[in-house]
């Protein structure tokens, strides 16, 4: 089954103490849409300028990304620059130009209301809303986000967390949003204000998938070399939906696996600029390094 | 078979946002033993002040500690007092009286030279290494240590990680001692100076165990309510040396778990005020908590 995208297509600048590299593909849906593509089929909700460089339409083709939802409006691409400091732990934007996205409306195509898994990729809260609004019972509906949101756009968060089955957010932006510092405290908050699955990311500590009832820890990928996380959030949540949509059936019967896969995904996506290192990767690769992280947590 | 275990013997007074705990049992030691007890005979290399209370000589008793090695000078107890922030995680260190540790010399009873494992809880790293010097052939050699040595002792500290089998110490004391910021490299780092076994505690994120080629992330125990997590770390390591201890055989065979059973016991540990929750664990508790732990990383 195929997976719904939506989320920021952008051209980014990367400053890292590996190097500088300006007008790379960027934006949550485009990493996430490139992560998920190694699983299911991908239909792509953004929109970009006139001056996108068809190098980017081709890596977008390459992994056979339906671009139909992708609108060309007139006007500059979103352009985000951001450095990181020696540990590549933090990270500074430098710029952000909206561009064509502050007149952006998604639109889907007739065709695509009805496709059941949908990933609202980390952007504004309220066309998160509006792509949800134009779907017809989607089976499984997730959202990613940024602490951005919950201090300008908290109302429309809430408002969206009410119709979701999994919600995406690191540790910080848990706390934040529940001002709970434990996590497991900040879980069950999530969990009251709508979705049964809230996973919070940990980066190189791995991820938290907690189900109400039930709790899922997952190890992060050991990399020895990281060279530009940028990305890395939004490959784990487009690679867990990717795999949810190949695997179909179950949810709940999927759903450790796939965000076991969620953390391959974000560990190649790491381990170049931009999305370089994902898009020459291998189904095989991926394989074998979800194996090498399910013999990590054995004993 | 039992576990000899040497490290502070200390007063603790313990201030945190749930309240203000003067003069607890603590110490490396302390903590250690007790997380051991539960799991093989501990013999017990301290020493303490003619202050030290009856009460905690009581302790020590009801855990079946053999205090042969634990010595009574002239003189006060070693006194630790701290205060911890509103998120547990950060503590502050208000008083340190050495007391008679100023002067201590261990001394193993003759009987004790054949213990097969060695645990050199945290205590300067020429104290460990008189222990070391005083054991005839031991099996299995861990140590766990702290920032401090590294910063006033660190020739000793390299001396004794030559002799160990395994080594003990958190994310930031890995980065300090190798200057590496990414924790897989710092792991490596360590190995190339002594040890086979190196065990890098991550607190709330867990620990990861590094055998060279190998490796293996253990979450942490999740908890919801933190009091006091003060000898978290002891408790880990003595923990799991305990299990080690008992589990006999193979250790390679039985680290990981040993790792697992560290991890509960500090999860204990942290809900009560010094030792006060742990002390009251019954062994079945710990089965429990450690067959959760597993669940939380199946799929």
């Amino acid at each position: 089954m195929s997976v719904l995208i939506v989320g920021s297509t952008a051209l980014d600048s990367i400053k890292t103490p590996r190097g500088d590299h300006p007008r790379l593909l960027g934006g949550s849906a485009s990493y996430a849409s490139v992560a998920a593509s190694f699983f299911a089929p991908v239909k792509l909700v953004g929109v970009v300028g006139e001056d996108f460089p068809p190098a980017c339409l081709r890596l977008y083709r390459k992994h056979k990304i339906d671009l139909e939802g992708l609108q060309m409006a007139p006007g500059r691409t979103f352009h985000w620059s951001g450095e990181y400091e020696v540990n590549m732990n933090n990270r500074r934007t430098l710029k952000t130009e909206l561009g064509v996205f502050e007149t952006f409306t998604p639109r889907l195509p007739a065709s695509w209301r009805n496709c059941p898994y949908v990933l609202l990729a980390n952007i504004a809260p309220s066309l998160q809303l509006l792509v949800l609004d134009q779907m017809r019972r989607p089976k499984f509906v997730v959202a990613d986000t940024m602490d951005l949101w919950m201090n300008i756009a908290l109302p429309d968060l809430l408002k969206l967390l009410r119709r979701l089955d999994g919600f995406v957010l690191n540790e910080s932006e848990a706390r934040q949003l529940t001002q709970e510092h434990n996590l497991m405290r900040a879980a069950r908050k999530i969990h009251r204000l709508g979705p049964d699955y809230v996973i919070i990311k940990k980066g190189e500590h791995g991820a938290i998938l907690s189900a109400r009832q039930k709790l899922f820890v997952a190890p992060a990928y050991p990399l020895e070399n990281v060279v530009d996380p940028t990305g890395a959030g939004d490959c784990f949540v487009g690679g867990m939906m990717g795999w949810l949509a190949a695997a179909g059936g179950s949810v709940e019967a999927h759903l450790r696996r796939a965000v076991l896969y969620g953390s391959v995904l974000a560990s190649y996506c790491c381990e170049g600029f931009g999305l370089k290192a994902l898009t020459a990767v291998k189904r095989q690769a991926i394989e074998r390094r979800l194996k090498e992280l399910e013999s990590l947590t054995r004993f």
